[in-house]
């Protein structure tokens, strides 16, 4: 497992949600086991159930119903990278081939499928009614802005409040459901489930600008997937929409959506001027400011080391560099 | 909404039912809502909701929250069955066009991941967890059993034994996890609760097996589909396992499996040999047998008119002609 060290103050139970993870995976006949082991293996930062884990060590009822909570998220998260990966054809992801790059459709559709039911299976776990709630209300969200996507007629058109609405439901409203749903869980008052909510939605927007920014800048290599992706899968984000404002280049934009023709040559010139421009700075100081606000949701909370990790997740996943 | 009469007993509670599942529809953004209601207007027989409901009338403690629960398990079906169709490829389902006659791919297998979000959250309205978790891990029989059959590599070698396992995963589950959560939400005693899962368990495996045998005998405009559909899609049902008992013609099977060339009229002559064979005749005595067991599970319990309909309704599915 790669934790991040600034998740040292909660390794022992990240490794409890790690164990969590492979357990239900090795229960599963044979290819099915191989495959989910294969997704947890190639799995991320493991920051949606390092944040469930935080969030309830601000008050004392903190049980162990908290660990299967942050697998049932990371579960739900894999979930839907796998039916993402999917939709979008995407061959690689965090340098790894992905599903569909090995299986065949309904394959993955299934695999998909059976990581949703782990997941509520996990969270049913929790013995929480309300969390539960949650959970499925946030995958409800998840899905419906997907379909909102999928049902756009042209994407190329989309405005910023479009490309906000979908920043929240693809990535704030899980990281928001995993802080409120740790809060809960340790039998906070409302106010530090409120403000912990508060910090998950606002690191949540934040890190997804974020992500946007790198779709454009980062180092191919580092990033594990190609350059200006969301583009080219029809998806304009936030320093696109930035650029826009300043160079209004509609008609290339439109022409990369409708037109076949040369579209690679387009997307990559697009790209360039992009990277070179403002836009990517303008961006970056939306992203911060969501992350001060992230920090400035949780600043009433208990003084604590967890709190701590907190503050300083927020800025390292502004900082970061993939 | 098509209601069978027999159901009069609960007709009440189950335009309740269809109420929880167009307002989950109408609550949407456009295109999904007019998808969602398309979904429903095309809907069955609401089988699965009205075992849920019947199940809960053999104890004192039915209370509302059965409602919802009925809702989640219709919810949860309608969302295998726009995946199932998408992987099997089908055009048609109950003489409608399916969703993937008429949608990419992509809107599809999002249309279905957001109906098993409704469904989860129907049943955290039924505020109980053993429920929830019954649910969960319904879903996880019936894609790990899907998955069974995707990952399978000789579908023509399929045995008796693995075609009564994907049955189970595939309906009987399903039926069992709609009685088991009614009775339990009716705080049944232990017994009952039993007696009920068991009813489910054997009703659902004589659906399945009824339902295999009309895709050889049915009329393919009453069935709404065309016949045969099962071995076109890959999928050796009872029928053919018996048929093959007494004629072994496994190579022209494993053909009809492995070669493309002259493959429709070789499942024509397979459905031909088997239609006028003693299998058929074979498998519905194999249908009658669960039929059977479903009424002995449920003897033991109050004599209600509740009762009675479940004992109508298993000789009703066992007779149905689609």
């Amino acid at each position: 497992m790669k934790i991040l060290s600034l998740f040292e103050p909660i390794r022992e139970e990240l490794e409890v949600v790690e164990q969590k993870l492979y357990q239900a995976a090795h229960s599963e006949q044979e290819p099915l086991r191989d495959t989910l082991e294969y997704l947890l293996d190639s799995g991320g930062k493991r920051i949606r159930p390092a944040l469930a884990i935080l969030s309830s060590k601000f008050h004392d009822r903190a049980t162990e119903r908290v660990l299967p909570l942050a697998a049932a998220v990371e579960m739900l998260h894999t979930a839907t990278l796998v039916h993402d990966d999917l939709l979008d054809g995407s061959l690689l992801r965090r340098g790894s081939p992905t599903l569909n790059a090995q299986l065949g459709t309904g394959a993955v559709i299934l695999v998909g499928d059976y990581l949703f039911a782990r997941a509520a299976d996990l969270a049913a776990a929790t013995e929480s009614v309300p969390v539960v709630e949650i959970f499925a209300k946030t995958l409800m969200t998840i899905c419906s802005g997907e379909l909102r996507h999928v049902f756009e007629e042209d994407g190329w058109r989309r405005t910023k409040e479009e490309y906000y609405r979908s920043t929240y439901s693809k990535t704030a409203s899980l990281f928001a459901a995993s802080t409120e749903s740790g809060a809960l869980l340790s039998g906070a008052p409302v106010a530090t489930v409120r403000a912990l909510r508060d910090y998950g939605y606002n690191l949540g927007m934040a890190f997804q600008i974020v992500d946007d920014i790198l779709d454009f800048v980062g180092e191919e290599q580092q990033m594990g997937k190609p350059i200006g992706s969301d583009l080219r899968q029809g998806t304009v984000t936030l320093p696109l929409l930035l650029f826009l404002d300043e160079h209004p280049e509609h008609d290339l934009l439109r022409s990369i959506f409708k037109d076949r023709e040369g579209r690679e040559e387009k997307i990559r010139a697009l790209v360039e001027k992009l990277r070179n421009s403002p836009a990517i700075g303008l961006a970056r100081e939306e992203a911060r400011r969501f992350t001060v606000q992230s920090k400035e949701a949780i600043k009433g909370l208990l003084n604590n080391v967890y709190r701590q990790v907190m503050l300083d997740l927020a800025d390292y996943l502004l900082e970061r560099k993939r």
